[in-house]
C-alpha cells in the first residue's frame, strides 16, 4: 500500500508543508466548517495540509498546542464512540478541554433556547462540535441557527470571541469523515492530483439494520466531485439521496473534469473502480417519515417503519461487497473503504455489507482511513479560528514544545 | 448601557487592580465560599477584583493558569448546563481538570459516606463545587459536612492540602449567581459605590412550573443588603423565603445604610426601581413538603403537590414583568435581570415571568450578566486556596504566559 | 503510626530514590500491568519507587507532567467513584486527558469489535485503564484481547505508539489496589524488607450484600506471597477463591521464604497477625453462576441467586472484625486494612465486616492506604510507556516545572 511506504516526515518537511500552506488563498477564519462544498478548492487543500502538518508535528514530538486553556464543546445527539474520541483527541492536541453538552435526544432546540444555550456555553469556548444526523431536514439547520446565535453574541459584545463550529455529521454532510477519507486517498495514491480520473464507486450495501444516515454517501460524492473523479453512485431503486446534493455533485463533477453516474447496479459501479465504498443507508423517504415519529417519540410507529424498511432492505441482500464483486474492480484491487463499523457477513451479522475475507484484507486500510479524523478536526478548528494559521504553525515548530518527555 | 462603553483594560490597568486587591483586608485562604454573608465587605470586593483581573488577563491573552495539573470536583444533584459550563470554564482557566462526582439523586449521603467520599475524591484535588438546591434544610448542611470531613482529613495528614469548596447553589444561597449578578451591576452602573441608594426590586413572577429553589432571591437580598441599596422584596402571600435569611438581610440593609421592604404588590416593588429581578420561586412550605417526598421517591405524592402548587401559582399570572410594569420603574428604564433561563410569555410558555418584548430588549444584558460567572467562580477558588492572591496574580501577569497562539 | 512519622522528602531525597530506581533491572516498557505475578520483584519495587518519587515531586511542588497533551482512556463496566478519581488523578498528574469509553454493561465485546474499538480509541492515546471484575473468567481475557489488538495495530503501522494497559480490576487480580495497599505497608512498617515474616490475615468477612469480586483477596495473597510473609487466608467453607491463584500464591510464598495457610477460622487467622484485611467476597461458584445470568440480563435469575447467596452469607455473621477479634492479633494492635468502602456494623448496615469502634480507630489508616493509588497508577503508566523512566524523572526534577503557583 502506498500509504505505508511513506517515510516519516522530518522538521524540514514540516516547514515545507507550512510554506505550501502559506500560499493557499483561503478565507476560513471566523467561519464554520459545515459543508465541504462551501469551501474553495484551496480551502480544502489547506485543511488537508494543516492536518498533515499536525500529524507530522506529533510524530516528531513537537507539541501542536495552540491553546494553554480553553473549552471545546461537544454536542452529540447520539452515542458515537468514534466521533467522541476523534473530537476529544483533536481538541486535546490543540490544548482545549472538552465539555459535553447533553441536550435531550428527542427534541431539537429552537429559537430562544438555541440563542441562549449557544451564548451560555461559549463565554470561554473556542470550538463547538455538533453531531446531529438523525433528523432529515433539521441537522444542518440547527448548526446554522447556533452559528447565527454566536454571530449575534459577538456583535453584541456578549462573547469575547467567536467559537468555530465543526459539523461532526449533519443530515446533509459529514465533512470530518469525507475529509479524513480523502486525506487517506491522497496518501494512498500519492497526491491529490492523482485522484483525477480515478473511478470511485460509492454504493449502497445491504445491512440488517435500517435508518443509517445519508450523510456519508452525500459527503463522499460532494467531495469526490471536486477532484475530477469518475464517480459511480449506485443504489437499489428507492434508496435515493437528497436530490439537491446529487445535483450539486453532478455539477461539481463536470466543473472539475470528472463525472457522476447514477446506476442501480452494484456490478456496474464496481467495474474497473479504483476505489469502492460500499455502505448502507436508509432510503430518503424513510428518513423523512422517521422525523415526525422521532419527535413524537412514537415507538410503535418507529417499530412499524423499521419493519417495513427492513423487509424492503432484505430484497437487496445481494448488494454485498464480495470477493466476486471485488474481482470486477481495476485489476481486482480497488481500495475498499468504510467509515466503520462495517456490517461484516458472518462476523457482525449473518448477511451484511461486506464479506469477511474482503474486510479482513482491508482492515488496516480502514483503520488508517479513520486515523486521519482527529487531525482533520484539529485542522478545521485552527483554520476556523485564526487568520494566519501558517504563521502560527511555523511558530509552534520553532517554539519546539515537547509533547512527550521520552 | 454603561457596561458596553467600558474600554478594554490593558496590562497597566490590570496591575492597578492587583494593587487595589493587595490593600484589601481578607482572610479567605483555607476557607470555603458558602454564603456571601459569611464574607466581609473587603472579601466581597476582593472577589470582584480577582474576577475582573482574571477576565482582563484573558482578554489580554495572558494565561491565568495557576495550576499545571490538579483536579476540580464537580458535585451536582441536577442537570445544570449553565453551572456545569461556568464551573468547567473557571477550572480550565486556572489549569484544573474537572472530574464529575455523580452521586444518586434521591439520597443525600451522611456521616461515614460523606467522610469517606470527601477524602477519596480529594487526594489530588484543589477545589470542589457543590450544587444541591432541591432539599430545603439540607443543601447547606451537606456542604458543611463535606467541609468538616476535609478539615479532618488535612488534620490527620491524610490529605496533602485542603480543597476549597465553592457553593454552586444550596438551599440557602447561590453566591456564584448573586456575585456574578452584582459584578454585572458594578460594571453597569460604574462602580460598587454607585449601588448605594439604588432601588432593586426582587420580585416573584409567575411561571408554569413549580419547585424552583429559593436560593436566587435569597442570594440577591443577602448580597444587595450589603451595599446600602433600597431593596423591595415582593411576592404573593404565601411565597415566603426562609425567614432567617430575610431577617439577616433586613439587619444588613440597615447596617449598610439601605433598607429592605417586603410587599405583596409587584407594582409597588417596580415603582421607581433602578433594577428589577422578576423571578419565580416555590413557596417555602411547598419546598418543605417536597423534601420527604423526594427522599421517598414518592412520585404520586410529588405529582399531587405539583398539582396543588401549580393551581396556586395560577392565581398570580398577573405577576409578569410586562411593558406596563416596566413603565413604573425609574424613567421606565430599570435594568432587567434574570439568572436564566427565563419563562418568556409566548416564547417558552403561554404565560410566564416576562413579556417577550421586555426580555428581547434586555437579552444581551442578561447574557452579559451570566458571563461574569466563570470569573467569579475562578476568583472564589483562588482566594479560597491561597493567602497571597495579589502576589500570585502579579506573578502571572509578569510571567506573561500566552493563552492563545494567535 | 510509622507512616505518619515520616519526614517530607526533599529534592535530594527524590534524586536518591531516582538513583535507586535506575539500578533496578526492569523490562516493563511496551508491556501492560495486568497481574502482579507477571512482574519481577525488581519491577514491583520499581513501581513502588516511581509512585513514591511522583508523590514526593508533587509534595515538593515539582510538576511530574510527562505529557503536554495526550489521551488516557478509561473503560469501566461499573460505577466506581474511587477508581475513576484515582485514574483521573494519575492521568492528570502526568498530563493526560481522560476520555471515558462507555460500552454496554451486559455484553463484553469480542473479536472484530474489540479489535476495531481498540484501534479507534488509540490513535492519540497513551494509556488505557480497564475495569471489568463482574464476569468470572472474562475480565482478564478481555484485557488481553485489547492488548493483542493494540499490538496488531502497532505492527500494521496503524497506531503511532502502543498505549499501555493498566488493569483497574479484573476477575483475577486488582493490582492497583494491592500495590497501593502494599506501598502503604512499606511506609507503615518502614521498608519492604520489614514485611518478611510478618503475618497477614486475609480473611473473608460478613456483608449484607453479595457478588463482591474475588480480585481483592486474590490480589493480596498474590502480592503478599512475593515478600516472604506469613499469609493466613481464612474463609467459611465454600467461599473459595480461584484455585489457580491460590496455588500460585502458595508456590510464591514458599519461594520467597514465607508461607500460605488456608483456614476456615477467622480467629486462627487473626491470632498474632501483624496485619488484618477482613473483607467480604462472593463464593467462587456463585460468581460462576452469575456470569450467564448477567449476560442474559436474567433479572429474576439474579434475584434468586442473590437470595440464596445472602441466606448462605447470613450463616457467617460472626465473621466480623470485632474488638474481641482484634485482641487476638499481635499485641492486639494489628494494622487493619480495607479497600473501602467497608460495611461497618451499626453505621452502614446492621451487621457488617467490621465493628464501628475498630474502623473508627483505623479510619485514617484506610484513607492513607487509598491515597497511594493515584501514584501507583501513574507509576504503572510511565513504566509501561518508557524504557528510561529514571532518566525521565531526573529530567523532570531538573526541569523543575512548578505545579502550583503559590
Amino acid at each position: 500500500m502506498t500509504g505505508m511506504k511513506e517515510r516519516k516526515m522530518d522538521r524540514q518537511g514540516i516547514l515545507r508543508l507550512i510554506e505550501t500552506l502559506s500560499q493557499k488563498k483561503i478565507d476560513m477564519a471566523g467561519k464554520d466548517f459545515l459543508l465541504t462544498w462551501e469551501k474553495s478548492r484551496d480551502e480544502i487543500e489547506a485543511t488537508f495540509l494543516v492536518a498533515d502538518i499536525m500529524r507530522a508535528m506529533r510524530e516528531n514530538n513537537i507539541s501542536p498546542k495552540v491553546w494553554d486553556s480553553g473549552i471545546a464543546v461537544s454536542n452529540f445527539r447520539d452515542n458515537s464512540t468514534r466521533t467522541r474520541f476523534s473530537f476529544a483527541s483533536a481538541c486535546n492536541l490543540l490544548g482545549l478541554y472538552v465539555q459535553d453538552l447533553d441536550e435531550g435526544k428527542s427534541q431539537i432546540a429552537h429559537g430562544e433556547t438555541v440563542r441562549e444555550t449557544a451564548s451560555m456555553i461559549s463565554f470561554l469556548s473556542e470550538a463547538i462540535g455538533i453531531r446531529d444526523d438523525m433528523y432529515l431536514g433539521e441537522g444542518d439547520k440547527y448548526q446554522r441557527e447556533v452559528a447565527k446565535s454566536l454571530d449575534e453574541g459577538v456583535a453584541a459584545g456578549v462573547l469575547p470571541a467567536r467559537p468555530t463550529i465543526v459539523n461532526l455529521q449533519s443530515d446533509i454532510d459529514h465533512p470530518t469523515q469525507s475529509m479524513a477519507d480523502f486525506l487517506h486517498l491522497v496518501h494512498y495514491f500519492g497526491g491529490l492530483d492523482k485522484l483525477k480520473g480515478k473511478k470511485i464507486a460509492m454504493t449502497w450495501a445491504y445491512s440488517p439494520s435500517y435508518g443509517k444516515p445519508l450523510s456519508v454517501p452525500q459527503g463522499i460524492i460532494g467531495l469526490a466531485s471536486r477532484f475530477g473523479m469518475d464517480i459511480s453512485l449506485a443504489y437499489p431503486e428507492g434508496y435515493d439521496l437528497i436530490p439537491d446534493v446529487v445535483a450539486r455533485s453532478d455539477k461539481q463533477a463536470k466543473a472539475s473534469g470528472g463525472r457522476l453516474t447514477v446506476t442501480h447496479s452494484m456490478d456496474e459501479a464496481f467495474r474497473d473502480a479504483d476505489i469502492v465504498y460500499p455502505k448502507s443507508w436508509a432510503p430518503y423517504d424513510v428518513m423523512l417519515k422517521r422525523v415526525p415519529l422521532l419527535h413524537a417519540g412514537d415507538q410503535s410507529g418507529l417499530k412499524e417503519l423499521e419493519k417495513t424498511a427492513l423487509a424492503n432492505n432484505a430484497r437487496f441482500k445481494d448488494w454485498e461487497c464480495t470477493e466476486q464483486k471485488m474481482k470486477l474492480t481495476r485489476d481486482g484491487k480497488a481500495l475498499y473503504m468504510h467509515c466503520l463499523p462495517a456490517d461484516i457477513t458472518d462476523v457482525s451479522c449473518i448477511a451484511g455489507e461486506v464479506a469477511a475475507s474482503v474486510f479482513d484484507r482491508y482492515r488496516n486500510d480502514t483503520y488508517r482511513e479513520a486515523s486521519y479524523k482527529p487531525y482533520i478536526i484539529a485542522a478545521m478548528i485552527v483554520l476556523g479560528k485564526f487568520g494566519g494559521t501558517a504563521a502560527i504553525l511555523r511558530h509552534l515548530v520553532e517554539r519546539n514544545g515537547i509533547r512527550e518527555q521520552n
